[in-house]
């Protein structure tokens, strides 16, 4: 469980599958409310394809959370005008699909979690490994700024490791903050943080029925409240006063990215079973969306993919991508290159629609390595997509086939 | 090389990939022409992404045979009025993408290819050896069937184990006729038997740049030659004369798509790596397009694929596919079902939106076979598809992957 001290300004990103689970409901209806106290996740079982059974179990997650913490607030005689109710909590399961919640569990599980929330206000890290499903290690990050005269404080955790694409990486995030800001701004921000991270990286290629990031913001820090405002006109814009005329909530989103992006690059890096971590630049689309299209294709090809296991610059399988990929592409013009992370300097195999003379064994020293980026230039036009990728490796496979002399490792 | 006796109709189906080869281009071209005498095809360098040489070596292919087989024709005594011309052979090309083209090879297989041609009629087995690639088994078939009084032979060879998907499934098909057929029949023909076939099969998503199938019919069986017409209407339509009322475009058809088929199937079945054929059926569609959205979803997901690979009938990877398709979907009403090859007895593991209570390790009775069909109805209209699909093995990622300890396996 997620609680905040005070009612928070919420906001959801949720998964655009048209499967989607029965917490991923029920959280996007408490979310309308525009403020939260708590967020009780369970993971294990997915409660997706659960039919009315599971929306049923979701509600009762939240109504148990919201009794349970409603006691410790008369126990530390907060004085909130109302009781917390099952619409202050929002849910999140992750797991296996089309299995009954074991509410036995689950209601043990919350029952066990408030005592310790009673006790101690520095147990993120517990809940940063109590989300873990197929993820080798928890996923946290925090930054501190200021505004003003406040010190404003970003805490996020996620999970995430396999079924990882677009619309929505699968995992969960949670991101929480001392800052105050108005929930309409707060959904602008986090939607704009998630479309430039969480929606910017591909594992496997399988958007999941659960996706979902909450940011909840209690406003402790006191700073005066953060509001999203149209963007201003630059009439009269210095460029010298560029860091100092930042608008409170444009702090907050740079910040807001940051903590995002970290975290949906954790996701790629503990991709189940991946060996290798890609920055895919591509350039010179038509438009940013046939960019998308492209990148997309490239990080998504199997072969592709595999060619990174071995740590294969198989430049020829990316160019075959391109062409199926709904960007305009012309061959005879294209770029493909590959540089080491952090550095500008991009080592062309394809250039300019013809193979360079770069030596194979060059490439390869850097397409060896766990982390390197990719750049591709269409030349077509000034449409740009990052996206972050992983490889396709024996072990993704081994891990997800599942295992027939074991049940627990099938149906669902 | 596959060369007619005689000017046969030629046709031809190419990739829809817009990074395409040289051959493909060549080809296309000469096709134009509707009459051909050979197809000369090399196997281990796919003449892709090589730029105006690959174009250039990629005629000097169909000249070089040209001039070859017109020796032969001289030879033989034949008497055709016009000498035999580039333009009168087909090139096709399959292997690695990007590098130059080892001409002098290719001149010394083509003319070690023309006396073996004169020798003998019946070494169409080598040919079918001579063009695989990663493919594990030569992949052949043939139909004997009479129209009238004529009898009509269909033969088939094709190759393809990796990069299968669609638009055109990554391989080369060649079909070779005795039939008498018009160009542009035999053009449609091939155009519905590949849309039937070669177009409904996934192995790993991936579409190439070389695709093509081929048609050549030289009428030497003496049918009176076979025409399109416009469907005619049914008026007085009797069911009991149907059979009788086929008309030999008909006839031709149905014995095409067969041949089509069968090669196709193969094709899935000698998939890279792959340990398992899956026949999906997607019914109940708003449409066809959506039908054959929702099945490509399924049979492309790494997910579902591994999954396939562990013999686990996982159906919750099924619905999460089917959500994030293009198709309409309500998951309240999904049926997921599987059934033994041949059989129609579906046996549901999920049935208007819920679990059913087949045991599961009934359910992997099934799945764990090497061939099993998929039944998905998503009860939403009359919109169908069928597609012929692989797992996703552990083989197929460490046979694509590369090994930079061995250059031979990179770049291209």
């Amino acid at each position: 469980m997620i609680v905040s001290d005070t009612p928070a300004a919420v906001a959801g990103v949720f998964t655009t599958n048209q499967v989607c689970a029965a917490p991923v409901k029920i959280s996007r209806q408490h979310a309308r409310k525009e403020l939260a106290r708590a967020i009780v996740v369970n993971s294990g079982n997915a409660n997706a394809c659960t039919g009315l059974q599971g929306l049923r179990d979701a509600e009762t997650m939240a109504r148990l959370a919201a009794s349970l913490l409603d006691k410790l607030d008369r126990l530390n005689r907060s004085s909130f005008p109302t009781p917390m109710a099952a619409e202050d909590v929002l849910v999140c399961s992750t797991g296996r699909i089309g299995v009954a919640m074991p509410m036995k569990n689950v209601e043990r599980g919350v029952r066990a979690c408030a005592p310790q929330i009673a006790r101690s206000t520095s147990n993120a890290r517990q809940v940063a490994e109590a989300i873990m499903t197929t993820d080798t290690r928890r996923k946290e990050i925090a930054v501190e700024f200021k505004i003003g005269k406040s010190t404003i404080r970003i805490g996020g955790i996620c999970k995430g490791a396999g079924m990882i694409q677009p619309g929505m990486a699968t995992m969960l995030g949670f991101i929480t903050t001392d800052a105050a800001v108005e929930p309409s701004a707060l959904k602008r921000a986090i939607k704009i943080a998630v479309g430039q991270s969480f929606n910017r990286i591909t594992v496997d290629g399988d958007m999941s029925t659960n996706d979902s990031v909450i940011a909840l913001a209690n406003g402790l820090a006191g700073n005066p409240k953060i509001v999203s405002r149209p963007a201003r006109k630059l009439d009269g814009f210095k460029p010298s006063s560029l860091q100092m005329s930042l608008s409170p909530f444009a702090r907050f989103q740079t910040a807001l990215n940051f903590v995002c992006l970290e975290l949906a690059k954790m996701i790629v890096r503990d991709g189940e079973g991946t060996s290798r971590f890609v920055a895919l630049h591509l350039r010179g689309a038509r438009n940013d969306r046939e960019a998308e299209a492209a990148a997309r294709a490239i990080a998504n090809s199997s072969l592709v993919r595999a060619s990174w296991c071995g740590g294969d610059p198989n430049w020829g399988r990316i160019l075959c991508a391109l062409g199926y990929s709904k960007a305009d592409v012309d061959e005879t013009i294209v770029d493909v290159g590959y540089a080491r992370p952090g550095t500008r300097k991009i080592l062309f195999a394809f250039r300019r629609g013809r193979p360079t003379n770069v030596a194979l064994k060059t490439l390869v020293k850097i397409t060896a390595a766990p982390d390197f980026s990719l750049h591709v230039d269409l030349h077509r036009g000034c449409g740009e997509f990052v996206l972050y990728a992983a490889d396709l490796t024996e072990n993704y496979v081994a891990f997800n086939k599942g295992d027939i002399t074991d049940p627990a490792t099938l149906g669902g």
